[in-house]
């Protein structure tokens, strides 16, 4: 009786989400007030001490503005409804796990970049994430 | 007679074109394969020699894999229809120019990071970028 077919073969979905645009700043409302700016989209009402999210269009990426304490950079959030599953395929890929938190896990990519392997955050995120059957 | 009213308030349209994937490679091949299978868009068919473009759906944003000989990172595009208009509000936003590269502009954001205007990419640029009327 073959009961671990799941775990051997996880199914599971994943998308890109969007992107995370990092800053080292003191004052994180003026740096999402830049980026609002620029864009032009509205600061969503704060959810978040260190975070500020850009109010996108629904079927569009996210982006949101993080205050950070590292050099300032961008990076990109994959969402997924199986964390472990997807950061098992992008292992596969060439990517290395760098640190977990909270709910996320922090990734490098072979390239080089950091990126990030979220929970989905997108309402359409069943109907429009790729599913992986490997 | 008032014939420099274009000039003295442009009016133009911007908006978030997309993200470009920066690797420090010798293979950008390679480094497009692994973005390409980790955000699961396939690799368009190669129409510059340090661009590789992932190919997303027409009404999401641009995602491209540049090779770099700077160390890997990402930044985001804003597309206009008036580079230099564009520039220049950005600029009134605490943004300065670093170089002219071919028709874009390479600038950097008060937050720290590079990101560039470049002329129109995305398909339904005309019916939803922002329209600049300051």
């Amino acid at each position: 009786m073959h009961t671990s077919w799941k775990e051997d073969s996880p199914v599971h979905k994943s998308r890109l989400a969007g992107f995370i645009i990092d800053c080292e700043c003191t004052d994180l409302d003026a740096a999402a007030q830049f980026w609002s700016r620029a864009l032009g989209y509205a600061v969503r009402a704060p959810a978040e001490q260190q975070y500020r999210t850009l109010d996108t269009p629904a079927d569009e990426v996210h982006v949101e503005v993080q205050k950070v304490s590292h050099p300032s950079r961008v990076h990109l959030d994959i969402e997924a409804d199986d964390i472990e599953a997807e950061v098992r395929r992008l292992e596969r890929l060439g990517a290395r796990r760098i640190e977990q938190v909270r709910t996320w896990w922090v990734m490098q990519a072979p390239t080089g970049q950091r990126f990030c392997v979220v929970r989905p955050q997108r309402t359409d995120f069943a109907a429009r994430a790729h599913r992986w059957d490997e």
